[in-house]
């Protein structure tokens, strides 16, 4: 055997045990009683460890290195370069940092679930500085290892999240957004005050709502061959590809957020359905980033799903589902009415489309000042009030709660990802506009058969994985790297 | 650390293992798409591999040898017992053929799953050869290794099962039940001529179905912050002691077995659920054996849920659930007709009782004299239908399907499993004839608070796990050990 074919080998193994993570993982957020929690968590880290060991074992590096020097087709070279990736990633940290890592985000996150109903910013401020500054830690060994020289640490973080994108990089596209999106929402406000939609009725059986998603997901091609859809607290993508498990969660009050939020798994999940299967099990059959997969997802959501050629399939569904008594409601006008209605407002997960990179960009520079050590943990509840004025005219000072401890991400350490949504956004955009040169886009999704845009995605996308970086997979797909006017140009004619 | 404390260290991450295989296991039979299930064998496969690695170190010999040396308490000594039975177990079986046996196993299981629908013994019989070669294989090594002396083939199997008991006690017991048996089914033929229950409707609906189940569920102590209750196409009781899963499957046209079934499954979960918090993880903090767990659950379904006392409590919630049209047929005294109905049957799984006995004792028999070498596979079809007349009076020639391809277990060569149905049912009616000393059982049961019976079975028997042998266990509990009288008196009075 070829010293490649040992690390596939290898890597092939590792996988096995992240399938059974990725299952218990989802067991433990959709179906598991809470007395399950503690010898469930325990399991997992022990799990956790494992994988960790097989993933950063010192003596693959001779196995690397004999690779190299091994004749091995282009595939196969991507394939060594990503499993090397994932071998340096973890080997370089200490095995006693990520314990202390995920033992100090485990606390954080634990206790942020009572503090942050509570605007205890206080309280979660205690156990934040520890995970500030383990993350500092390990943004710092990160960067000295790295093969460009005078990465800074938040780019090292980046990293994990989004290989090959760089704070310079991000620096300017997001510069560029800033001088025009403040401009931009308060325009739309302007000429969405006349254009108000119909109100929905507040009785939608969760049962019905159910339905509604599965058929929602068939017609977004969704496999349930290989995936299933639940419920859980906070909705996710997870599983592994031959068997997706996307979730919702259901208010019968209202359909339109579990409705969507369907949609936008959905995203996630054809992604992972249609990666290769000849590449199954290794790094370089995996989804390329964060900020890809959110392009998908963020492609169903907005690009499809929020069209009106869309809503216009929803919207008979939504009468054979919950009545017909609420016809002009459910009219695919005034469902696109509802789903585009733009409001700035202090929740990122509810934001619009438009408003919802100014909630990113604020992040982005809060998080990248902390890991270069430019600003102390202490110091983030003043920037988020002051950026939040600035940015989307809304106060949140003392509003820690709606502010700066809404989210889960920095209670478990993870700097650097919350780029990947608006990354995600402005690729979407480019797709779609790229797609319009071959596939009528408008006219696949009225005519119920979405497959020729499929098609364009599984080929352009799905199929490539991790074969080839970031900007590669991206050049190759739209003739151009990411190009932020074609994000601008879909909010303009969508919402002007 | 003491050499006792490194093993208990080493047990207690094996469990971390177990506890995942146990989840996606019962995901891969609850939850799964079958799109999902040859990644999902083969990340099983893995995990069991790892498993059967750390379980067999050979390294830990010299951990053996120095605790067994150490002062321990009485509870330690049982807990090194139990985990140097567990390491033996594995330890004498090289992993080549652990994974010939294994590979063999899913083969001929696999293909059962159709052959038995086509009544295919020959097609069969190709793939069990090969299963009992290797199972005979693996009995000669277990048997080699014993620390008993002239261990027979058979006896080292169903020492994986039921440690302790042999062939010459279950010949014995055995022998006794043969004398008595068919004469009491005749007998009970004859007085239920007279006694036909009121049938039920045919229109259950599933989801009344389920609030039935885990509303007898919770009248049996199920703890549903620590479990839970689905559904699959084979009912079984699995997951961890700190997260119990137990399914059933229901038939929209009745309600009789998915109920029942809910009863037998709780009974095995609440043994669960009851083992010993202090023990959690170690060899020594399990269920006793296969034995005493299907004592658990037949104490349940058998000695409390066709008690004519629990089916009263039952009577209210079906006339709730599925409407009062039937309010005869759903009073206690019909339930307990049709719940305590004999009749001779070619299935095993859906016999009552009475019969019962005969199915585990012709098992019994055959699988004995496979394992030893006294009758080959080839010959199991003429010998089971001959003692099929024998015990119940029932032609089974040519009748494979209904005869000796109708079960799972030896497909996968679990030779030495069946004779726990039949111990269980005895140990069940042991331990109530016991139990009425200190507890008026159809008191509680009637009052509907059922905790003096847990509280004996708690104190008894779950709280107890593997610290003793079988026959210490039962000794304590009742003080003798099995004596198959009680189970022979039991039917007595509830039949005759």
């Amino acid at each position: 055997m070829k010293n490649y074919q040992k690390l596939e080998k290898h890597f092939i193994k590792i996988s096995k045990f992240n399938h059974l993570a990725a299952i218990c993982s989802w067991d433990q957020a959709a179906m598991m009683p809470s007395g399950g929690n503690t010898a469930r968590s325990e399991a997992m880290a022990e799990l956790a460890l494992h994988v960790h060991q097989l993933q950063s074992q010192p003596e693959l590096a001779d196995l690397y290195a004999a690779a190299e020097t091994e004749a091995l087709s282009a595939d196969q070279k991507s394939s060594l370069r990503e499993m090397k990736r994932v071998w340096m990633n973890d080997k370089i940290i200490p095995a006693d940092m990520v314990e202390a890592a995920s033992l100090a985000g485990s606390k954080c996150e634990h206790a942020w679930r009572t503090q942050r109903g509570e605007n205890d910013w206080a309280g979660f401020a205690e156990n934040f500085a520890e995970v500030v500054s383990l993350s500092q830690q390990e943004a710092q060994i990160r960067a000295g290892h790295s093969s460009v020289s005078n990465q800074t640490n938040y780019d090292a973080m980046l990293n994990l999240y989004e290989p090959g994108t760089t704070t310079a990089s991000l620096d300017t596209l997001f510069a560029d957004v800033k001088t025009w999106l403040p401009t931009m929402v308060a325009e739309i406000a302007q000429k969405q005050k006349s254009e108000k939609a119909i109100g929905f009725g507040d009785n939608f059986p969760i049962e019905a709502q159910k339905q509604l998603g599965q058929k929602t997901m068939k017609l977004l091609g969704f496999d349930f061959d290989h995936g299933r859809l639940d419920v859980s607290v906070h909705p996710f993508c997870g599983g592994v590809p031959s068997d997706v498990r996307i979730t919702t969660r259901y208010d019968e009050t209202e359909f339109v957020s579990a409705m969507m939020g369907v949609v936008h798994e959905t995203g996630h999940a054809c992604y992972e359905q249609g990666l290769p299967k000849n590449l199954s099990g290794l790094p370089a059959g995996e989804a390329r980033s964060m900020g890809i997969h959110e392009s998908q997802s963020l492609f169903f959501e907005m690009q499809l799903g929020r069209s009106q050629e869309f809503l216009a399939l929803v919207s008979p569904l939504l009468s054979e589902l919950f009545g017909t008594n609420q016809t002009a409601a459910f009219g695919a006008e005034n469902l696109f009415k509802a789903y585009t209605r733009v409001e700035p407002g202090y929740i990122r997960v509810d934001a619009d489309e438009v408003t919802y990179p100014a909630h990113i960009i604020l992040r982005y520079e809060i998080e990248r000042d902390l890991m270069n050590g430019n600003i102390g943990y202490k110091d983030v509840p003043d920037i988020w009030a002051q950026k939040m004025q600035d940015y989307l005219g809304l106060d949140t000072k003392g509003n820690y709660k709606n502010g700066c401890i809404q989210d889960i991400h920095w209670t478990m350490g993870a700097f650097g990802y919350f780029p990947s949504y608006t990354l995600g956004a402005m690729y979407a955009a480019q797709f779609k506009a790229s797609m319009l040169k071959t596939v009528d886009v408008n006219a696949a999704i009225s005519s119920g058969d979405l497959s020729p845009i499929f098609d364009w995605l599984r080929s352009n996308i799905w199929q490539k994985a991790s074969l080839y970086g970031t900007d590669d997979l991206v050049t190759q797909a739209t003739g151009e790297p990411l190009n932020a006017a074609h994000f601008k140009a879909h909010l303009q004619a969508r919402y002007l």
